[in-house]
């Protein structure tokens, strides 16, 4: 049997057998964007499974809710789009049936969508053994989407909020010390949809799998390198307060998934226009480094002065072994 | 523990908990209808889950993959829509996770969307412990969309196809006498969009659940009752080739569920135009029945000429009890 070794060569080969519509931006982005009619119409999906994504003791209805409605918008604001319509489906087993479950779970997606006008419109409920939330959403934009595809060597790479908080809670969890999962994705979708239509960004991605593995993805799309460095890094306020092992606070910053903050190209001619546009959508923005002309070479700016290749590690679910 | 008794019942509570936009057809219906710009967007969802939909011994990967695509195209059906893109969402499970399994299921799923021209443009893979395949389906439509909610006392009743096999199939299934699934949802995309363009039918549903218990839904949502003719049923030729008990026959054929024809009214003035479209189209079309005025009673008349209630007993997931 010809396992398959990651989730990008997977993705890849989906899109060798569809075929696509023509100039439209299909697999391989954070959302789809396809023409209706005469209407630009933005679509992505996402799930969150049991014991892949959570497991049912760390978790509350409501948290669930809620993060399956804030993984999905933060595709969403990858590519600076405007959400406004919801699917959700679900995989129910039995334990999980009960109108005090649901309720719950429908107040966390009701709770995140309404903030943007977000109308769940449909879906579907199945049984099954695993419980599963697939969030579907599908809106519009104005304008040109934000892709991966655009960043230019020179270009300043930018970072919303914070990194590393997930998996250090992930960390907590497994070694008992913390009871229930709290990190949240952030909501980035006024900040990245002014950054798309005011033309601020030449690239994004959400980081989903951790900043070095999608930075690599986004560096591979626009056929450029980057130097980050690690002075410039924004580490989560709840990992500076405590007393962490320099190398496990190193690895949840640089590689731990689940961040789902915004990682964006620009030019520096566009520096203070981001900076007034983060200032006045109260969104914490930080400048990590530069896009190099070297195809896929990552590179990271030590503390000490010294330059090192960073190799991603991510997380991949098909990365088992 | 409060259960949940059935599918309609958990669908009635999620759509009193979710606001609904103006005006637009939302949860309840086959298919969502929404607004975005100036265009109409129909979309829909459904999954195959393993050992609920299927046995993974009874199905090929491309069996599974086209199945997956027409269940969602039945939806369309119902609505006289016309599907355009599609996102795939797949639960894999470590041994399906091989690039032939993924190829043939593609495969599946591409020979049925390409007959429409219906582009699969996104999705998401997440390992798991069960397979599942959910597909969204979007696209637009010409016109009013056909909905369950426009049937009058008087109309006739008709139904696409042949009731009965998959229920039939699925007995020898499970007593061995049969190994692989064979039946697939039939393709009514160009007969259902004739018809709502040329506003043929009052309303119209897919027959997912069992033509007992979707025409009881039909007759809910327009509040009248049907009396259905035994005589007029028509009976799937691979139910009539075979020494069958009658009784086990009539459950199949009344109740059985993943028939996914199509099941409409329409007022007796427009059987000429239908008769006509159902020849252009190659669709088979049969009288089954008309519309009471007597609010939610269904009745059947036996070949016998007495009539007697018809109590719905369609497959219904969340109904194990």
């Amino acid at each position: 049997m010809n396992r398959l070794t990651n989730e990008d060569s997977l993705y890849a080969l989906i899109k060798k057998w569809c075929p696509q519509p023509d100039k439209q931006v299909g697999i391989g982005d954070d959302a789809a964007v396809v023409k209706i009619g005469t209407t630009q119409v933005v679509t992505t999906t996402d799930s969150l499974v049991e014991n892949i994504h959570f497991k049912s003791l760390w978790v509350t209805p409501t948290y669930l809710g809620r993060k399956a409605a804030l993984t999905n918008m933060s595709d969403f604001s990858a590519m600076g789009a405007i959400p406004r319509y919801a699917l959700i489906s679900l995989i129910l087993p039995e334990k999980y049936e009960s109108e005090k479950f649901l309720k719950q779970l429908y107040e966390g997606l009701i709770a995140e969508f309404s903030r943007h006008i977000i109308y769940i419109v449909g879906g579907n409920i199945s049984a099954g053994s695993e419980l599963s939330i697939t969030v579907t959403l599908f809106g519009t934009m104005h304008g040109k989407p934000l892709t991966r595809f655009g960043g230019h060597a020179g270009d300043v790479i930018f970072c919303t909020g914070y990194l590393g908080e997930p998996a250090y809670e992930l960390s907590r969890l497994y070694s008992g010390k913390q009871k229930q999962m709290k990190a949240l994705p952030p909501d980035r979708l006024r900040f990245s949809q002014q950054l798309a239509q005011q033309h601020l960004a030449t690239s994004a991605i959400d980081i989903s799998d951790g900043l070095s593995l999608d930075l690599k993805r986004l560096c591979a799309a626009g056929r450029v390198g980057a130097k980050i460095i690690e002075e410039q890094l924004p580490v989560s306020p709840a990992l500076l307060s405590q007393k962490i092992i320099y190398k496990e606070r190193e690895q949840w910053v640089l590689h731990g998934g689940e961040i789902y903050e915004l990682l964006f190209t620009a030019p520096k001619t566009k520096l203070a226009k981001i900076r007034k546009l983060a200032e006045k959508t109260s969104t914490p923005v930080c400048v990590i480094g530069e896009l190099l002309p070297s195809s896929g070479k990552i590179v990271i700016e030590r503390k000490n002065g010294k330059t090192t290749s960073l190799v991603p590690q991510g997380w991949d679910h098909f990365r088992r072994k």
